[in-house]
């Protein structure tokens, strides 16, 4: 795939699971091409937007009449996605937050998956939790190599977050996504997605004050 | 307090308990000003941002060689956050999300706490997690208008998260905290923050991927 030339939004990514199961229904149907505007009217939005998604994400071009490949378009959008090396991820720590995490219903919708959980505490070892195993800290660098993982996710408390970190970078994780109320420091090259729910509260919370003055 | 000019960015708020823990600090020593500099060498960061950030919240001048009035920045920065009004929250919804909101500690750190709490599950009734008590469903409108409590967490299955939050909103709740993978449909001047983890999770695998493509 060449380059794709645009950015897609946060808004953008989180209209590329529609896209694929609507394409994957066309696919299934034996549909080989399918135009912009026939998207745009099955999800309920401007042909305009769809376009620039697909722009954003693939470099094929749409055929006069006939429109989009189907193919194309899928593999496309799951490359963007990272379905292809970047859709399982590590977690570390098994408290509530882990299992809120392990039992969510959200990521099958984008093909992610928490293939592997990992816990300091022994007595979780060996359990399996909505499908997946739970292993000793120990195990993290074997597991994450032996399952190709490049994604970690911190749902320790936020004293142990930095050495799980660091065990992480070690196994060969290169993308975190932390929970943990801590900044923490890796190395050239691994990418960090701070999940603050503190400042999501505050964004909140700052918000609705301002709304509070005006309506005053 | 006039309306201040500038807008923050999420960074910006992120500084704010910063501000407030040194700010304290100074006003327990009965320090009555301080310059924006001072506040810059203690947090290590940019004076231009700290004014910055500053102006974001508050229309307190500096005075030349004084810098600014405590007190006023400390009451400044706490009206920005909600803290007189919008600073305490219902959570609905006691699974292991629910949970690990409850146990969250850095919730503290803005000045934010989960008052009340409610579960459609008998058994979780009048239990304490946390220091808070948990209620039957039945109680949501009583328990949040005697507390007062503005902003409402959804952290319900998907399938329950749309009764939930009507029920919110009747109980005089302005603001929506929902973690529900679902789309909430809301009366005019309600506010709904989405804290969807699968988009979370396909943002970082989109930035993984992208980052893998590039180094190919």
């Amino acid at each position: 795939m060449q380059q794709a030339e645009h950015v897609l939004s946060v808004q953008g990514v989180k209209r590329l699971p529609y896209y694929l199961k609507f394409l994957k229904e066309l696919q299934s149907k034996g549909i080989p091409y399918v135009p912009a505007a026939a998207i745009a009217d099955s999800l309920e939005i401007y042909e305009v937007q769809v376009r620039k998604d697909l722009a954003a994400v693939s470099s094929l071009p749409g055929k006069p009449r006939v429109g989009f490949s189907v193919d194309g378009l899928i593999a496309d959008i799951e490359h963007f996605l990272g379905y292809d090396c970047a859709n399982t991820a590590a977690l570390v720590g098994v408290g509530h937050l882990g299992k809120a995490l392990m039992s969510y219903n959200g990521f099958a919708d984008y093909g992610l998956d928490i293939a592997a959980a990992f816990d300091k505490d022994p007595a979780l070892a060996g359990q399996r939790i909505h499908g997946c195993e739970v292993f000793p800290m120990e195990r993290l660098e074997t597991a994450c190599r032996e399952r190709n993982l490049l994604i970690g996710i911190i749902a320790t408390p936020a004293a142990d977050a930095q050495t799980v970190c660091d065990a992480l970078v070690r196994a060969g994780i290169r993308a975190i996504w932390n929970f943990a109320h801590v900044r923490l420091h890796v190395p050239e090259g691994v990418l960090v997605q701070n999940e603050d729910m503190a400042v999501s509260f505050a964004l909140l919370s700052s918000r609705l004050a301002k709304t509070l003055r005006e309506n005053e």
